[in-house]
């Protein structure tokens, strides 16, 4: 696997090659709203900060979230650390050695997080459609400490069915297992209002990442009303890493100001995005999940591994292969960039389809 | 514990009261080189950094240390999370289980990120002088997968001698020991220059957050010759944080540009204010170390812990309990605080002992 990751690796700050067409990294290319920038204009602030996060930024998020309150929230750096303190500290608590119940296709730091905090990743597969099969599911769970679910998910782009999710929230609640609701993508979703996991054990992470394109700035959060989990956060993250930067608490927080005029407009870009680049691989004859979220697709190749790196060296595309997300028999793209070079990228992809890939 | 934990939690945020004086929290109370903030004037990036931190950055860094390249870096989310992710690289590079040989009195969180490491902290006892007794302390070594040094150190004020510090770069190479070196206090060292541990397997660990108060803004960095570790750093900052705040690194970088007309007339200030605490504590009677680095005293009281709430509740001053930091008689006085705060502190505390103290 560190093969793997030194892959990914490679491909990074490579970006600068203007003919260079990168579907690799995750992350909107759209700027975050100017009022984050300008709360730094007299910023002159320099002190340690509450671990927990600012009181304005958590109360500003328990105002987005229905029956919430500030102590319900702990602020981190970005929702990697979200997830990484939540999966430590149900090893803590008696989760030791035990199991996790990962999807497949997953988000490729997922099995890192598991074994990372001492943990075991266990897997069931999406099914044809990139949905969850309760059944698939629900059979593992006893055996399990917590499942993380991710919807939307990435890599996949599909979102879970809201009669799923209720199933598997009176499951989880019933066996008192912890739930970890991986839901960064939330304000990205075509189909429907996103659905918020909830229960006496569910952990939401969630980030500024990508609604409001600030990855760089590594500000995310978590949200429960468990408090042991809160609490055994807060605990932790005193000694690995004390407070969030409290200049990137200061413009997520101005960014949430702007949320109305900005969320809205960005997805119906995304969308139709997400329109062109469905419809255009569709019209190629590939297989794949339609997105309902996020900004991935996941097409199916023979043999991806060697596609990635025939559209890396011959036509100067940045893919990411499937095997690291556990699909390996599909890349994955990102179309966190602009129409033109969607467009563009299709072309080559056309031509790649018409030439090399014939003698695959 | 968690009890401890939650009582320095209460002092947290009551800073505001006028009357109040607060030796309790360890940052400088000084504003970061003016240079940091005028790099946010024009601030407009948003996007992912490289996980192992900004080229210029660790090239800036390199240049301070000697014999360094920027590849030996990672920056991090603060020492601490250089100190959580270099102990959990040395659990999963074969230590797991293992002993983790600690100072006592030790940094608060110390004996916490050894624990959420997955190892198991042992002690030596620190001399009467606050130095490391070199035989207690190879005693113990053979034993362990790691030790940790903090020199200068927070609780104790104390620099280590360089004889010794020989004596354990030479023993702990030998046996092929890990050596985290805790160094945060580098450039706040009032008797000589700081001595850089250094070795197969050290590990170096600092921060901006004390050399330019930047405590708030968390941005430390890992610094080793030991690729294995870097490598396994990167690889799992990968995945439970991914890169440290860009714009927090942009002002470190802008800091160090300014740091020989930073650095010296601080230390000035810093060793003003040791004089006068250390002279008037002794003044006072007091039996507490001689602090050679950093900006803390830890004095030796009776009954610590009720001198402690004696102080805050009848004196409107904050303490930290010795207990804390493995000291449990003494209390631990940060000077990062005006002069005249200090002199103001000082005279409460000659009240305190000259009434409710007789009759402890």
């Amino acid at each position: 696997m560190r093969e793997k990751i030194e892959s990914a690796s490679f491909f990074i700050g490579r970006g600068d090659d203007h003919d260079l067409i990168s579907f690799g990294s995750g992350q909107p290319d759209m700027a975050p709203p100017l009022s984050a920038y300008h709360v730094l204009d007299n910023y002159r602030e320099f002190k340690y900060g509450l671990i927990q996060g600012e009181l304005a930024l958590r109360e500003a998020l328990a105002r987005e979230y229905p029956e919430a309150t500030p102590d319900q929230f702990v602020i981190t750096n970005g929702a990697s650390e979200a997830i990484d303190l939540s999966l430590r500290c149900i090893a803590a608590n008696g989760g030791a050695g035990g199991k996790v119940l990962l999807p497949r296709p997953y988000y490729y730091s997922y099995p890192f997080n598991v074994t990372f905090a001492g943990l075991t990743p266990i897997y069931y597969d999406l099914d044809q459609s990139g949905k969850i099969d309760f059944e698939s599911f629900a059979r593992l769970v006893p055996e399990c400490a917590a499942v993380l679910i991710n919807s939307p998910s990435n890599p996949t782009g599909t979102v879970q069915e809201i009669a799923t999710l209720r199933k598997i929230e009176k499951l989880c609640d019933e066996l008192g297992k912890y739930v970890i609701s991986d839901e960064v993508y939330k304000d990205l979703v075509y189909v429907r209002e996103n659905y918020l996991l909830s229960g006496k054990k569910v952990l939401t992470v969630n980030s500024f990442s990508k609604t409001y394109a600030m990855c760089g700035l590594r500000v995310g959060y978590l949200y429960s009303k468990n408090k042991e989990i809160v609490q055994g956060v807060i605990e932790m993250k005193t000694h690995t890493s004390m407070n969030t930067s409290i200049m990137g608490q200061a413009m997520a927080l101005a960014s949430m100001k702007e949320r109305d005029a900005y969320v809205a407009p960005h997805v119906a870009i995304w969308r139709e995005r997400r329109d062109m680049i469905y419809e255009g691989m569709r019209a190629l004859g590939l297989d794949l999940y339609k997105p309902e979220g996020a900004f991935y697709v996941l097409p199916k190749f023979k043999e991806p591994t060697r596609v990635m790196h025939d559209l890396y060296y011959n036509y100067r595309m940045i893919t990411y292969d499937g095997t690291w997300f556990g699909a390996p028999d599909r890349l994955r793209f990102s179309y966190a960039l602009d129409a033109q070079k969607i467009k563009e990228g299709l072309n080559r992809l056309e031509k790649f389809l018409n030439t090399e890939y014939r003698n695959y």
